[in-house]
């Protein structure tokens, strides 16, 4: 049977924030080498998987950033992969989507279901672990992939095989208890499940290590396509009714339906009930890198226990998690156990430990620009860069992608003076066409349809913006033509 | 006989790191109610004497900035009491430009010498110290005030007054033995001086404040002019010669000597030589602010040991020194017993106690703008801001205050745009002048003359400036003319 890949680009991991922002999530976060969390993600698979078999569910904004990101691992990727989700609903939604999409494609097939942004290693010991899976799921069980714990984790939830039950009751009965229609396939390959635990407290989660049989769960899943879509039809009927009409095609239909479906997540919603869950071993290096001392952890340390990445001149300081952005100078001295994250416009200084507080940030300041974006923007066309926002006035750079166009557009309540820094750009201005060279300049009085394109073929086009007006909101854009359809 | 203040407005503070500067020196770092710290001595003073009669010693390019941060406080001050020192050559040598500025214009005088950035509290016991002090040096005398420790300090200078040691070999004779010449002063009021003393150790300072008549060298000395001339001559001629022929009106005669003076102090060169010291004790607060823990022992503090200025979001964090920037947001997370101060671009998070150690950072980072100047530059013009500071451009905005304009200059390897963001601008551009209104921007080509003046009363002029060239530096401008003598 066919196998695909679904990779659910959708937490904000407001645990990770100043890295991570409301419009920035933990996805985009870039890991070690100089990968984003969802570059290892694609990587990972692209080993089990063919490039057009890898899906993406994730926010619509986040489209063409996910396909550039995915591009730049040096292949095409189409963008009809990455499906758009209107709003986000969490998994149930997202796998149901995903699951209707594959019907409508593939009649059926064996979908594997993967967050985005995890730490797994090493991919030979992880795709056994897939492939045992596939087989399992092709016997019509939900399988999921246990991740085998090395410490006792509070911060995961656990899911208890029915071999441990055995192992605890008779030391001498070590045999796996395999689900009924395992048909040939060998012991110990995968266990049923007992059932699902919510994260722990630490005495718990010590008694988990000690009796065994306990599994991270790592929100892995793989089924067939008909078999999850007919548990969804049974415990959540309404998710998968209104799904029902969708064609698979049209995402705009969806639009109308999404944001009255309701937040739950798989693991509430079908795995927890369904009778036919199964559970696959992985015994390689996992972690959700859900907090920055799972971040740490998993890092490589200098001999005084140190992370220490970006600008920072650290003296005398230990065991200690210290990142800064080049822009900003992090000056550490005769610290311990201290994890300082320094971006362009947040610093965040937290004990070692308190990780689990940094989503309270994430709550009191959610009215506040740093946690909803970072001083530089990611877009479909390139980026900007925000350098003063002060009222009556901002100031802001953008950098044009080489043959890249911004929106037609105009503003209501803001004037804008464009200088052209680097490269060259053609401008409309009212129907009009001009060409600007570095150092050349143009108004745009407030009412004025405008549009910037960078012809080059090579070169960024960089820009200097000037915005001025009593309210300068990104929302003030009436977009008249959209290159990235938004 | 007449008394005339002069202000020591030397030290860099390097141990105050990142909010001092090499460009932005301690004695303009703010303290308590917005005041800074060079504002506060000044306040200090007024009382006592003149505001005419007190004079400031500081480094040239401070001059307009020294005199536009007194008048803020809302009185004139003239200028010419500012003494330009050509470049920074301890306090021996400042005092020395000091005494015969006041020889050549008072013939003789008492002078009182103070640095520009301590923290005394309060005034009027402050001013009684002084008024004994005067008192005594009209004696020909070399008054010191000595500090009466509260702590066993390790970072400060100690005095041993001969009262001490009487006091130790016979615990009744608790008498003060005064100066010969004190011809009718009443007991107690000065002692004689036995011994200058090196910051001590832990130990040491203990003892010091157990036996007593030990005190804290404050740097604040009171003598007549004639007097500290004549010890001058004897102890330092190298020093004085120098001065000798210097009418005390031509300061750019100084310029020619000041460089190959002698780097010392006025407490080894002449302090610990003479035979004429005597001590005037102070009871008050005192505080040289040098260190952080020093800024942070002498703030209010929250009930969880805090001090907290600026944006900061603080949770579940005691004993700690928290300060940011309004441009930046700091988030603390349960951390104990931390200094964190974050700046526009830079950010030193440490361990309280390490304080010392900030002064390494300042030489490490020497050649970094870090520790040059802030991204918010003081002119006398009004003030400029660096945005973005990249290869091949920069981005800066100039705040021109009302009625004032910069020079007129030209820059040899940059081209530069200016648009204007508030207010109005009359730009020279090669002889010709240009009149700009908000939004209106002008394009500066390299090798043309220009400059900028804001015509208005009242309103400040804020300009958006990009500069693009292979080399952009303060450096690269050549003035042709300048209000401010640059």
């Amino acid at each position: 049977m066919k196998r695909v890949a679904l990779i659910l680009a959708g937490g904000k991991g407001t645990r990770l924030w100043p890295l991570s922002r409301e419009k920035f999530p933990k996805f985009f976060l870039k890991f070690e080498k100089d990968k984003s969390l969802i570059q290892e993600s694609f990587l990972r698979l692209k080993g089990f998987f063919d490039v057009k078999d890898i899906f993406i569910a994730s926010g619509g904004e986040y489209r063409y950033l996910i396909k550039q990101e995915i591009e730049r691992l040096g292949f095409k990727y189409p963008l009809e992969n990455i499906l758009p989700e209107p709003v986000s609903r969490n998994t149930c939604s997202a796998i149901t989507l995903g699951a209707f999409y594959f019907k409508n494609r593939f009649k059926d097939a064996i979908m594997s279901v993967f967050p985005a942004d995890h730490i797994i290693k090493p991919y030979s010991v992880f795709h056994k672990a897939l492939e045992k899976a596939n087989s399992c799921a092709l016997r019509d069980f939900l399988v999921t992939l246990g991740i085998k714990p090395d410490y006792p984790a509070t911060g995961y939830g656990y899911i208890k095989a029915k071999v441990a039950r055995l192992k605890a009751k008779n030391k001498k009965a070590k045999v796996a208890s395999p689900p009924d229609r395992r048909a040939g396939l060998k012991a110990k390959k995968y266990y049923e499940v007992e059932r699902f635990i919510e994260k722990p407290d630490i005495k718990k989660a010590k008694r988990f290590l000690k009796e065994g049989g306990y599994y991270w769960n790592a929100g892995i899943f793989v089924f067939k396509v008909s078999k999850i879509l007919s548990e969804i039809e049974k415990f959540m009927p309404e998710i998968y009714n209104k799904f029902q009409k969708w064609n698979g095609k049209d995402f705009t239909y969806l639009e109308k339906i999404y944001t009255d479906l309701p937040d739950i997540s798989i693991d509430y919603a079908v795995m927890e009930k369904s009778k036919d869950i199964a559970l696959v071993p992985f015994s390689g290096i996992w972690s959700d890198v859900g907090c920055f001392e799972e971040f740490y952890k998993i890092l490589k340390k200098d001999k005084s226990g140190n992370v220490i990445s970006g600008r920072v001149l650290n003296i005398d300081s230990k065991n200690s998690f210290l990142l800064s952005d080049e822009e900003r100078q992090l000056v550490t001295l005769g610290v311990n156990n201290l994890v300082v994250i320094n971006t362009k416009d947040a610093t965040l200084v937290m004990k070692n430990g308190e990780g689990q507080k940094v989503k309270k940030v994430f709550e009191i300041l959610k009215n506040d620009i740093v946690t909803k974006e970072h001083k530089l923007v990611i877009k479909p066309w390139g980026w900007y860069k925000v350098l003063e926002d002060k009222p009556g006035y901002k100031v802001k750079i953008l950098g044009v992608n080489p043959g890249e166009r911004l929106s037609l557009q105009k503003h209501k309540y803001r004037d804008e003076n464009w200088i052209v820094i680097k490269g060259e750009a053609i401008v409309t201005l009212d129907k009009k066409n001009i060409r600007l060279k570095e150092g050349e300049s143009v108004n745009i009085p407030r009412g004025v349809l405008h549009r910037v394109y960078n012809p080059d073929r090579k070169r960024i086009l960089e820009i200097l913006e000037l915005s001025r007006g009593e309210v300068i909101i990104e929302e003030d854009i009436i977009r008249l033509e959209d290159k990235y359809e938004r």
